[in-house]
């Protein structure tokens, strides 16, 4: 009784897959693999800073001991490894943030925490509060819970809470939760100011709901002073994290490894203990072993590690800013970042990233992100993603060279100028 | 302005957190590290059965290798390590599952696979099929999509597809997916025979809808032909795993160790494209590291590996169904396993799973689960569940011996008789 009928699975899923779609820089992220591409498109470290012969080391004194060798590999409680969290506890309790073990859960790094908050806070037609752009995989966690988003600009100025309220209930639901990466975001390297997480703060304490803070990239900051994060700053205000609205999401990917998929929320107890139910009806327990390894790296080379990883990004920072000076060509503006792994670059209003890409895949054999994918109103797709946590310093001359020739070619034939300034200057 | 007002958490959640509550299971957990403790309560494997020598050998040789070495630490694809899917398709292959790569999708062990399909399948108000009792942890994976249950009895006779699919149309939602642990299931021990897997299939197919199938504990079989997994009869009916309804859960948790958190599903290559979706927003992907360990174990040692714990296990199994013999008083009957981790309990009518536990925690020290947890409707509380993975073969005597004069005094309270065959033996 064989059935050649094919099953038709878009039937069968639930409303919210129709909005888990494939991620336009998870596929790009495959033409790193093609060696005569020169790519500024991925967002990930530098493989050879990884403290790889330390995390070895790690490994096998862990596994050779008797007891904590067999326990390693072991299932192991959801809120994740205890002196690991109390590491966590010291390290928030050093940017501003005193706390407690029961205000830390282990999450499968930051990402997780984002899909886990998404999970408890969003009913379908709810409205998330984001930046425009904002982290895209923040808008892939949140979309299988089928918010609408709408727009907060807390430099600039954000909407009153009236607006935002009756906008929501315009929609069919409610404000839950406002989302930030507030120090060197993805994809714009920007950071917000004091006075706008401050903003920010008088926002969500208005509307009641609460502030996902994304700070994965804290720990870069190349040079200037730390600004508070959110977190510290409500903790001025309102006295103890258990009553703070702000979740905290961080993560070891930036400065110890990704692979490990380890990371963290610090948040109220009470929120900490429903994400810990939540992590145990989907995967139980972050990785027992990666933990502990986690764990005995930080506690010994954690600050080298950033040391080591800041020296050698701003260096090349600097050598993607110079050479954007040199090629870019007039009318081509980019942002100046403090810290982290992006430039957000903005076009004349006439091109399209996309299609920029195309040509300079085919024609210049470079690779960016287009900005479209950042930006959740479909809005400003004249804008581009430059990576440069991942290529050495000699590379960005010739990079920047080739996109600026790509976008000149594309201003010239929309009829915008597009003369690079190096020509201009020579 | 500190602000005292303690934030209300619950009026924040989304409706789905309404569902995520405390496990039993995992708070009883807690209780094995109490040395005074004699606990048949975990559902854990033996650590000292773990192959941590040659876990050790592996991490250290990729960790040593100059390129392999910073890779295994980096951001890597979300369907999976491609050596570790392969070396599944393989086995899949093996156990009556010719597939390909693109069929398997590599999870944090099989309750993230339960996770992400209920992600996937269920909305609000619609219908899982499950057994009762069933994998408590499958409970809790769905229960934040909101479903109602409905049950099924594969081996004693399911109802009409016509009667599950009005009660799920009554209910306002559709029949969206069954679930079901055909080996040696958690919590019975039991297996289903291979017409009871025809008719589900028939079942699951009349009604349209995907069959989860949760092989956790398949490898485990101490006696016995295996019978076929429902995703390998499912294809010698519809010819191709594309074209089939199953998706296949398993995990590397009960043969090499769950602290690595590596598991799979195996599907259609359409759902695998869906999970792997699922997954990059969810996590990204599994630790990279630990997938290519893993594999290495997976390659090197997997089917001595099974050998030893099946050796192990089957053992303890004898040990514990003797004493149970041996302990238990007339009126209470148990399972047989032929593999898995697990013996089920059917106490007399009168009493309850969960008193007794908080009487044998008193007056014996000693641990199991009550039943109630494991099933849906809130029926049979006059169940527990053994477990026989953890405690060597010397102490299942004593155990049953002390679980024995808890359930006699409790029958003799409730009026019923609660002489231990062995008093009258003697």
């Amino acid at each position: 009784m064989a059935d050649d009928t094919p099953i038709d699975w878009d039937a069968s899923y639930a409303g919210r897959a129709e909005r888990m779609r494939a991620s336009e820089i998870r596929e790009l992220l495959q033409l790193i693999g093609q060696p005569d591409i020169m790519s500024f498109a991925g967002g990930i470290p530098d493989p050879e800073l990884f403290p790889t012969e330390a995390v070895r080391e790690a490994y096998s004194t862990i596994l050779a001991d008797p007891r904590n060798g067999p326990n390693s590999l072991q299932y192991s409680v959801s809120e994740g490894y205890l002196p690991l969290r109390r590491w966590i506890v010291e390290y928030m309790t050093r940017i501003g943030v005193p706390c407690d073990v029961d205000n830390i859960v282990i999450t499968s790094g930051a990402q997780q925490g984002l899909d886990y908050l998404g999970k408890l806070f969003l009913s379908s037609g709810d409205t998330a509060l984001v930046t425009a752009p904002t982290y895209f995989g923040a808008l892939q966690a949140f979309n299988p819970y089928e918010p609408r988003y709408d727009i907060i600009a807390p430099e600039k100025g954000n909407a009153t809470p009236a607006v935002y309220r009756e906008a929501a209930e315009a929609a069919g639901g409610r404000v839950a939760l406002a989302y930030v990466v507030p120090d060197f975001a993805n994809p714009t390297g920007e950071t917000l100011s004091e006075e706008a997480r401050r903003r920010l703060l008088d926002l969500v304490t208005e509307l009641g709901v609460p502030l996902i803070e994304d700070s994965a990239y804290y720990a870069l900051r190349f040079e200037g002073e730390p600004v508070a994060p959110c977190l510290a700053l409500d903790l001025q205000r309102c006295g103890h994290i258990d009553r703070s609205r702000v979740a905290y999401c961080q993560t070891f990917s930036k400065t110890i490894a990704p692979g490990f998929r380890v990371g963290w929320v610090c948040a109220a107890r009470d929120l900490i203990q429903k994400i810990v139910l939540t992590k145990q009806a989907g995967d139980l327990h972050a990785g027992t072993i990666n933990q502990m390894v986690v764990y005995e790296i930080a506690r010994t080379v954690y600050d080298d590690q950033v040391r080591k990883i800041v020296a050698t990004y701003s260096k090349r920072r600097d050598a993607m800013l110079a050479a954007l000076a040199r090629h870019m060509p007039e009318g081509v503006t980019w942002t100046t970042p403090q810290g982290g792994m992006f430039v957000w670059v903005t076009l004349p209003e006439t091109l399209d990233g996309a299609e920029l890409l195309a040509a300079a895949l085919q024609e210049e054999r470079v690779a960016f992100v287009p900005g479209g994918a950042f930006i959740c109103d479909g809005t400003r797709k004249n804008t581009i993603r430059l990576n440069y946590s991942l290529q050495p310093e000699a590379v960005y001359d010739e990079g920047m060279a080739r996109i600026g020739r790509v976008i000149a070619r594309h201003m010239a034939a929309k009829g915008t100028s597009g003369v690079p300034r190096s020509s201009r200057a020579a």
